[in-house]
């Protein structure tokens, strides 16, 4: 692998949208436009997560990932574009908005979109391990909160696991790759 | 009571520190601390709530709730602190910190201190309709989660709480001469 080589996810396959209803055609619209931002962070070397909010049949806000570039937990997929959306808004809460992620939520974004009070979640991936929409958590539908999220589960989810699961096979190739080659200029320091 | 008035905390009466440990100590100063940052919320109009994040013996991250004020939820204490410490830390991960915040936190920080791997949350005043720290849902301590936070309780509790409760109340009045102003204009129209 060459090291100077920039990350580049692969190029989303054509999706059929035949039979399916007008919503389902809007959910998948919106969530390719998540994906488009999960690829920013894949370019960056950052876990491709995506997120876009939609307000009235438009994107007001988007995000992704960027935790390692800007050095801060803030800066998950779903936060930035909670901020973003907020500007358009000018209101904290984000009543009408539907958020659209590639990943299930991390238990900081699941509470922030309970926070900031949207009504409704369509994600794609699971993610078992970390997942706060019912994987180890569930934030987003919790009646002992003062509000619960209604989720649309697996849209574009092949597409978006299949993006991750490329991606961590790439980091592992990388990671390897640099390893070596620290461990050869090691050799040759001595 | 007068609308131009500026909402005022009062003063925080004279703490005993007698018989105590020096880490008792520490806890106490770092904890008035995030009440000053509180009490910034409170002379805004926002519920009293503050956050400072220690590293070394040093304030390295403070934050106060500003919800309504920068319409966001990401406003928080909480996240304001973390925000700034990792801008001091120069990276994502808070590890060797402690957080100090004078009311448990919301689903969403307390997703944030997990994120963020803040070792140790020392906190004042129990939030028993929204707290995350084992009120409504225990995100700080939940084997789940790849990470677990050491929690103390009840540092300057009675102050923390007795603030909060000052807050509602002068709030309640507040609203209620709005309420009656607007409605006393509205006959004078009519």
């Amino acid at each position: 692998m060459n090291l100077n080589m920039q990350m580049k996810p692969k190029a989303l396959g054509r999706i059929s949208t035949k039979g399916l209803t007008q919503e389902e055609i809007q959910d998948i619209k919106f969530m390719k436009a998540a994906i488009t931002q999960a690829r920013k962070a894949y370019v960056l070397g950052e876990v491709p997560i995506g997120c876009v909010i939609v307000y009235e049949g438009k994107i007001i806000g988007r995000g992704y990932n960027r935790r390692n570039t800007d050095k801060t937990t803030l800066a998950h997929a779903e936060i930035t574009a909670i901020k973003r959306a907020g500007k358009v808004i000018g209101d904290w809460r984000l009543e009408g908005c539907k958020l659209y992620v590639t990943l299930e939520p991390c238990q900081m974004c699941a509470g922030a979109i309970v926070q900031a009070r949207i009504p409704e979640v369509i994600m794609a991936a699971e993610n078992p391990k970390a997942g706060c929409a019912g994987s180890v958590l569930d934030i987003l539908n919790n009646p002992g909160f003062n509000h619960q999220v209604q989720v649309k589960r697996g849209v574009l989810k092949d597409e978006c696991a299949k993006m991750l699961k490329e991606f961590f096979v790439e980091l592992r190739a990388r990671n390897k790759a640099e390893k070596e080659l620290k461990s050869s200029q090691g050799l040759d320091e001595n």
